[in-house]
């Protein structure tokens, strides 16, 4: 693919932005509900496109975990409408009056939302990240720009073109969904240095190809990166609740950014705590490692070192750290963690505001699993992903995260003094 | 200044933001206080370290425009300490809670603002910017690194100590406020470079140093570039009110980014409206230059080029452009304009309600003067500058868009299932 094609289709997307930007709430949400219609009517279409892939993933030997993250059927294909479907449910940001102020000379200032312009999402792997972003875009008024992984690259076209074609026949501009077909590195070099046609780039996928993003991007790049998460185990912590929390954070989904990755327990409440937490985490399957003191209470414990404390396992490994009081929970939190999503149990309400007000990380919970950390489960419905970032949206993103604002200023004549 | 000069200072910077995101509001007001009275005391000092930069000034031939904005006296100095009273009085945004959310599951989540982090400021020649920047910055619990120009060095340095001085006697961490006391091009440079250190850059001055800024910068940067602003005088305008709001507009403060620089009339009031403005606008001493249409219209007009309506005079010379209809001027301001400010006067709510939909700027104003986009004008009470970007913070920014947010989850042993 050319430079000049790849420029085209960010103009195309630029171009169609202020149409896209001024389009009722009821013309996209017909759009919506039409390209969910079109996923599940072209079934056959896009599972055929899939096991191309599929082929090509087997030949290369990927490994059995991303084939299986790769791989459509007919269940996931009816999630993906029905994920399209809970985005036409979802108020419309766009238009929305966030604040009013009344001045003393009589002028009325609103600020409005507005969409972001032309959005650029880099993705790995999997397919149904292809509709997430087309009906998140769609809805939040934003041209969306896709550039998807070379493994998925059929599945991808196939999702994207049957949805396009149905958003168009509802009158939603061709140039507000653009995909590029290629598998070149160029093409994204020369995307990430369209600065004036492209307002806002989310990388979605491993940390590696985050960083790489960002290090190249001209343009503004909001990251969602790894998430070393912990739950913290107070003195005063309710210990059923303790073992409850610190299981599911861990297990109920170890692989994802929100999950639990390292264990810190006050020492106080060490050896009531570890030998029954570790009980019920073997039961799950989880290996165990720790510090000297963890290994001192619990037999069969693994050592852990420094890089257990700065691994993302997205495993069932836990890492465990007996501490002598809430500061050093703390400055572990604030030495080793990424600021993603951490977590106190206790039932002292002394220590919670504490731990909430010096954790500096985008989701901080208290007497709750880390595994809340989600758009879904923060009631925004639908999510494009987790900013680990501290600027425009930090934390689980949903539609409003996808928008800016304008000052509406309404006066009767005003002129400044 | 070697690189490891300026990455200590970076350092410094990031190792007191948590403290500094800490103190309470009292604290942080007290030593507003404080600075502002230094200020006071330390007049001399101050304006003896401002004759020195004013000397070479003069030595190196600087335009009178730009000695003027660097010299300081018993008055700006008021003025400066009257700024950061006025900011030890504004409400505190950190630990303000933006939004609470309660989940059928029992979860409360709030979203509450936070401090940034380290904000470093690149800036030129006015040396109150430096006051301004560290009151806004420690009010909002925000490190700050001043980078101010080297033709103010001497100013900046003064009022900086006097001013840390200061705030570190009432209890402000002595990292959160650093100066870069260098003129060397690569301490800029490394400065940018700085990504693991620094959370954002802010550069106030010309669009030179703006762009340049944002192409060397590895940290996400607030632009806060040029204004082409434009008033559109409607065919349902009000004559009188138009008169009024584009002499206030165009000549009030002409140097400004929210000045107007091309007034855009619709044809059907051209005949009637033009001579009456270009009458009151030379009264103001205001060069016109028109396309034709206002050329046969008011004598004496030279001829504009395409480069007048891309052009930021900042000085008392306007465009005149007549327009067919509405839609051609929405189309002229969405292709020369800058998306800073633009206003619509007229009578037609409809006209008006179209306007603040279809034109896509930071401050869109209905009957009043452009010369409103302002921190203070909006309720701000100050402001770090105009944003040009669509991230984060579009449009004046205060103190809540000097921070960032947090969630914190309040749970009773939670989940997830």
């Amino acid at each position: 693919m050319t430079n000049m094609n790849v420029k085209a289709i960010a103009l195309r997307a630029r171009q169609a932005a202020p149409t896209l930007g001024l389009l009722s709430t009821e013309r996209k949400n017909a759009a919506l509900e039409a390209m969910a219609e079109a996923v599940l009517k072209n079934k056959t279409l896009i599972l055929s496109a899939n096991q191309k892939d599929l082929r090509s993933a087997r030949q290369k030997g990927l490994a059995a975990s991303l084939i299986k993250r790769l791989e459509l059927n007919d269940a996931k294909l009816r999630g993906i409408a029905d994920s399209i479907l809970l985005i036409a449910k979802l108020d419309d940001p766009v238009g929305r009056v966030i604040q009013t102020v009344s001045r003393p000379n009589g002028l009325v200032i609103q600020k409005v939302r507005v969409p972001i312009g032309v959005i650029l999402i880099i993705y790995e792997s999997r397919p149904n990240v292809t509709a997430d972003c087309m009906a998140l875009c769609l809805k939040s008024g934003n041209s969306v720009i896709l550039k998807g992984g070379s493994e998925s690259l059929h599945s991808n076209a196939a999702l994207y073109r049957v949805m396009r074609a149905a958003a168009v026949s509802h009158g939603v501009p061709e140039g507000a969904l653009e995909l590029v077909m290629s598998t070149d590195r160029a093409a994204v070099k020369t995307l990430l240095g369209l600065s004036d046609l492209i307002d806002l780039v989310i990388p979605r996928g491993g940390e590696g190809l985050i960083r790489e993003v960002a290090r190249i991007s001209k343009i503004p790049v909001i990251k969602h990166t790894k998430g070393i998460c912990h739950v913290y185990v107070d003195k005063d912590a309710d210990l059923a609740k303790s073992e409850a929390i610190v299981v599911n954070a861990k297990a109920q989904n170890p692989a994802v950014c929100n999950a639990m990755e390292t264990l810190l327990v006050h020492e106080s409440v060490a050896k009531a705590f570890l030998p029954r937490a570790a009980a019920a985490l073997r039961d799950k399957g989880v290996e165990l490692r720790g510090c000297e003191k963890t290994r001192a209470i619990v037999p069969g414990v693994q050592k852990a070192s420094t890089k257990d404390w700065t691994t993302e396992y997205l495993d069932l490994i836990l890492s465990i750290r007996v501490v002598k009081n809430f500061e050093e929970a703390v400055q572990h939190i604030e030495t080793y963690g990424s600021r993603h999503s951490d977590a106190i149990v206790t039932e002292n309400k002394q220590a919670a505001e504490a731990f909430t007000r010096a954790v500096d990380s985008a989701c901080v919970f208290v007497n709750a699993s880390t595994r809340f950390a989600d758009g879904g489960e923060f009631g925004m419905g639908a999510e494009m992903g987790i900013s680990t970032d501290r600027l425009h949206a930090r934390g689980p993103m949903g539609l409003e995260e996808l928008t800016s604002y304008k000052y509406v200023v309404l006066g009767s004549g005003q002129v400044r003094k």
